[in-house]
């Protein structure tokens, strides 16, 4: 059966968000059409008020609606700690753990030249010019585990140390409350290469 | 960390979708305004025209732009077979299966007194004008195998037999090419109470 071209057009722009695949776009316009049509419009304005106002900030990259993002703009944040990650979701889970007091700085990405992602799109020269201000002292490397997020990892590693900073990575291994027998084999081999001395 | 009042608005209205979270309408959100900002646009331009144009058929109260859906507008369409479903996704499972050739009517729910959905609410007069046309011979009740959905086709069932219509009930039992063994108790005993002579 064919939709009406507004319903299928609706359906057509549903379906670029993440994850959501042609029966859950159908499931999504028909209740909005049907029963929550309020709500249809609410999103619509909040679609034109984010995209209107929603920027980056200028030093770290996070989304933001001011110029300098709410952590850079903190003063009581640590200037010698910059923790960088490939996405404001990461910075968003980061600071969820309240183990951080540092400061971020948002890749949008990772290394993947056959996309076309280079250094360039990764801001790498805005990360340059905050590690020339002479206040970070540790780069830490959040990027993802995958064969990317690693090489991107390597690779601002050498941009740090070359800079006489220290350069370190999160560690990877056996997540906590996780049953060993139910991880998988690539992470326990990160967590036995990873293991410390037990004092 | 709290988001900016913008984002924040835009994840609390993606959480009106169906099935829609919070961790997820936060990584929809990051999506749109990250990497795809010109699908965001669309998608506010496509809300606003579906909410514009898309609203219900006269006749069967399935959503379309014209007057007519295009069922109810069809002259090929057996006049004497109705369909009741509960929404409109109904229609499209039933249109997707290619084996119904009648028309339809889209209940948009079902009788729920605590929820205040009464028949009033369920376009039963719609329905009584369209059994008193006379075109219609029997009331196929597809309503969904809830106690609700139940009550629904009980009622409408009433309805037609009262005018002399022939009024049935689409069968349940296990699915095709599902395996007896994963199918739940309730469906297995529909499946024998609804058993058939094999010839």
């Amino acid at each position: 059966m064919k939709h009406s071209p507004r319903l299928a057009q609706l359906i057509e722009a549903l379906r670029s968000l993440p994850g959501v695949g042609p029966k859950t776009a159908q499931r999504m316009a028909f209740h909005l059409l049907q029963d929550a049509r309020p709500a249809a419009r609410a999103l619509s304005q909040a679609l034109d008020g984010a995209l209107a106002s929603v920027t980056r900030c200028r030093r770290c990259r996070m989304l933001t609606e001011e110029e300098l993002c709410s952590i850079c703009a903190a003063p009581q944040r640590e200037t010698s700690l910059l923790c960088a990650v490939e996405s404001p979701a990461d910075v968003v889970a980061i600071e969820q753990s309240g183990s951080y007091r540092g400061r971020y700085f948002v890749l949008m990405g990772h290394l993947s030249p056959l996309d076309g992602v280079g250094p360039e799109q990764l801001g790498i020269r805005e990360l340059e010019a905050i590690l020339e201000e002479g206040s970070v002292r540790e780069l830490i490397l959040a990027t993802n585990p995958t064969v990317e997020g690693e090489a991107t990892a390597h690779f601002l590693a050498e941009l740090a140390t070359r800079r006489g900073l220290h350069a370190s990575r999160i560690a990877h291994g056996v997540p906590i409350g996780g049953e060993l027998e139910y991880v998988d084999g690539g992470t326990l081999a990160h967590a036995l290469a990873g293991r410390q001395t037990v004092v």
